[in-house]
């Protein structure tokens, strides 16, 4: 048998209207803004209408700890909802928009999978309904305002070595990562040291996010930390008297969007934090519309459930006053395998002991879900090559860890292939069993909180920082922000910050090398490595590829 | 009697469902790609499917010198549009898109003012449909090639110092025109000096706005000249395989795009180009396409007539294939007065002389744009302060020419206050007095092109160019780019290269500082004078008062 590939399967989709894809969670047309025929977004009048309605059941899908074999967190949340509705239930899909730069350089879309995708899959990897060039927008316009300041009389006294605001574009290009500004003279202001962040990294993204409604959203907008005066003092967006034009600017991408899965359920596409400096998660506003419209709400947090159910939980969660009602850790056999110690060449080749030897890894992540008191169950994301036995040897290894592991075939047979899931997650979501909290409470000292993520979640020994970096998070507690929760920034390929080390490590050190303030959107970055704010192009970028057939569709986006 | 604000007017429009202004042109709704409720995009299947029809007639809205009182092109092309509409002329309106950057700096929007307005007006403002931002992504995907292209190993030989791209991005921030990129290291590249220009000023709109379709875009796309080797050959998009995305990118930003009047009357608002260095006409795909599907299309050119008009005619008429039915120039008699020498602060009173001492720029105007073969009539379009005897003097002017001066009232009255002109507009464009011809053939050499200007619109005695820039357009020559039109950039405030000299200026020098070769736009840009391609904000931007009003209305947006 010969497989299609995503986009040629997309293509063949049968679409409806969107505005029956509304219809079904009761969105009337007037309320629907479309953008197209097949993509539209809810009104926040609608959304401020279902307010009082009782919420459905929440489904977060998180993962092991990624490998290059994959392990298809967005293409088993998209066929979980096509297997919910096949048993009768009403379910919607909430993940998170794509960036622009990635698919020019080299990675695929984001809307899925096989027969387990979202559609329009083209414009959802493109332009889309223009969300993130909206966030661009609103990012640099506060820039400008910043050496616009400067430039006329700086009456703020804002120190030019201390702007902490970048600006962003949604672009793989190295060459804006570091660079020098207003040279050319008096007319161009006052040469200072900066560099672009691609715009998934902006604090305008997060808190997009993270805003429950437009007010929330100025607010947060208002309490962004743009720069700091000689005497260290920090200068607010507010200050600049930008938040107004930037809340204008976003308040249609505030309005969640709407899509379909191939199966014509509802998928609510909305926002695109990166999963380091952010919180990686679908917005609040449209998840929690989701559960306003629909009986169950299958959601997913970027990279491994160390990095983002954790912050799932202990971020969006805390902030949106919601809990999930079961949590799915998705798995393959080949990332088991490559846990296991196999290179990428030999997956092919059945190897149960290399599987046996990988799972410890989905093991700790199972119990750390477990420890927040929610519901787990493992879905094993089939791939052609998996054999019975090693299908077998993952489902045995979960069982002995009191959890169930089931064998799901959504990127083949779409929401066919998932009906075991979805059954054992509606029972999950239904049975009560949910008594979420969260790791820490609100009131932890920073570095405390540090720490408990670090070793009950990392099971690391200890958290290595020198004394600037605990000085400067005493000074953020003095100054109101002790009540934050952490945002760690981390590897996303090992439990430890060493990506090398797979598998499920013991005793190692968490060194913390910088901690930022993201006063607006509501958290501490804490960085453990490198953190890329600004990806580059590989050397034959899949740009060269890109462009439109003869048919007038595109070819080369995958 | 007091006057509402544009805003207010634009808020209380009844507008119609955009489906029922497609339809009204016969655009079934399956073409009709809608934006939201009251705006869509029209499908380039549709427009192929329209090709065979006969055109409408096609009328050019240009004008006098501008001056800061202001002459209302926009205003009157909206206008003249509802008054065709009245008089059972079936009508449509082609204007350009307005640029983000500048409604956050200081200048207002660009959908007409009073009753003769397009809407909806704020979204207009913001970010409409998107095409901006997709042309901002297409222009800085290309620049990140390039210096990715040098990054990875520079195959080309690309000559660092020569790179001739920059990026752009739609926002007044005078901090990005001069900077050195590629700082920290060897990850981020080798440093360069570069910088940003306002996405209006990007050749990747020109290109969109001269493009008949897909594939002339993508062509244009590649023949953009993005760097030179140290040899001087020209290396161009096509050569970093650049163009195929790019196409991609802009695939829906060339569809047109469609609004209304506040009469309910069709509006094409598609691309928006400089009028400086490019050629500020709305772009060939709107235009031909509304001449496929109304009787009369009434467009305008940027600036007043010696620059609007002139590329007008020798740019977009000569490379499109169409020609204009009649030209309408509009006047206010508040700019003939400050052509007359009056102070702004004095407009305000009657003031007949000054009148009188201001109407040679407007009889000028009226005798350049005969020279090209088309009939004229002069718009007085009408400002509260203008007393009866000010404004015969000018139709008294104007008759002397041979022309005709038609008091317009559209501010105050929308369409009501137009039938005059709309009768007579109706009347030239249907007489077939049209000869349209272009001020000079393609053979023509790219110096004696510039000299024709000059001497024949702007009434130069000469045109003052170093023996650099002669050269550099004798090797165009040779490189097969003779036949190209001259795109003038030059303060749009005078006929000569000085804006404090207004009227109708003789005896004077062209001086010749720069010039550039848009290889895909398909122009050669003569820049007489500072040519600013990235604005300033003032010291209060408008952006510190825009913002959301307690109905969630935006306020300050003007």
């Amino acid at each position: 048998m010969s497989y299609k590939s995503d986009i040629e399967i997309a293509r063949a989709a049968q679409k409806q209207p969107i505005q029956k894809i509304g219809a079904g969670l009761g969105i009337p047309s007037e309320h629907l803004l479309p953008y197209g025929h097949d993509k539209a977004k809810i009104s926040q009048d609608f959304i401020n209408s279902v307010q009082d309605r009782p919420n459905g059941k929440l489904i977060l899908v998180t993962a092991i700890n990624p490998t290059p074999a994959g392990e298809g967190k967005t293409t088993t949340t998209v066929g979980l909802v096509d297997g919910l509705n096949r048993i009768g239930k009403k379910a919607a899909v909430c993940i998170r928009e794509a960036s622009l730069g990635p698919c020019f350089g080299m990675k695929g879309g984001a809307a899925g999978g096989g027969y387990a995708q979202v559609v329009p899959m083209e414009e959802m990897n493109l332009h889309f309904t223009g969300d993130f060039h909206a966030i661009t927008s609103a990012h640099n316009l506060l820039s400008a305002m910043i050496d616009n300041h400067i430039y006329w009389g700086n009456e703020l006294e804002i120190d030019e070595r201390r702007v902490t605001w970048r600006r962003v574009m949604d672009m793989n290009d190295r060459a804006l990562r570091d660079m020098v500004t207003s040279l050319g003279g008096v007319a161009n202001g006052f040469p200072r040291q900066t560099g672009f962040d691609i715009t998934v990294a902006s604090e305008v993204m997060a808190i997009l996010c993270l805003s429950r409604n437009l007010d929330d959203l100025q607010k947060r907008l208002g309490d962004i930390i743009v720069a700091y005066r000689r005497d260290r003092s920090p200068i607010y967006a507010r200050d600049l008297n930008a938040d107004g034009a930037m809340t204008v600017l976003l308040k249609d991408a505030m309005q969640p969007n709407l899509v379909q899965t191939l199966e014509n359920n509802p998928a609510f596409v909305h926002g695109g934090p990166f999963a380091n400096i952010a919180h990686g998660c679908n917005s609040v506003i449209a998840t929690t519309t989701a559960l306003k419209l629909a009986d169950y709400v299958v959601t997913e947090a970027g990279f491994g459930a160390d990095l983002g159910a954790e912050k799932f939980m202990n971020i969006k969660c805390r902030k949106a006053g919601i809990a999930p009602d079961a949590v799915v850790i998705v798995a393959t056999i080949r990332a088991m395998k490559m846990n296991g110690g196999v290179a990428k060449a030999d997956l092919g080749a059945e190897n149960v002991d290399a599987v046996v030897r990988g799972c410890p890894n989905l093991g700790r992540h199972i119990a750390n879900v477990k420890s927040f008191g929610v519901p787990v169950v493992v879905a094993i994301n089939h791939f052609v090559t998996d054999t019975d036995a090693e299908v077998q040897a993952v489902k045995d290894y979960v069982a002995q860890q009191g959890s169930e592991a089931i064998l799901c075939q959504h990127w083949e047979k779409g929401g066919e292939g998932t009906e075991g899931l979805a059954t054992r997650v509606a029972e999950l979501a239904d049975g009560g069993w949910s008594h979420f909290a969260p790791l820490y409470p609100d009131d932890m000292p920073l570095f405390q909180k540090i720490e408990t993520i670090a070793k009950r979640i990392y099971h690391a020994d200890e958290v290595l920082a020198d004394k600037k970096i605990r000085t400067q998070l005493r000074e953020w507690e003095e100054a109101g922000y002790g009540n934050l929760p952490i945002c760690m920034a981390k590897t996303q390929y090992s439990f430890s910050t060493d990506p090398n080390l797979r598998g499920a490590p013991t005793g190692h050190s968490v060194p913390v090398r910088e901690v930022r303030l993201s006063a607006g959107a509501g958290f501490v970055v804490v960085i453990c490595g490198e953190i890329m704010t600004m990806p580059g192009l590989p050397r034959h970028p899949s740009a060269e590829q890109i462009m439109l057939n003869d048919l007038g569709q595109i070819e080369g986006l995958f």
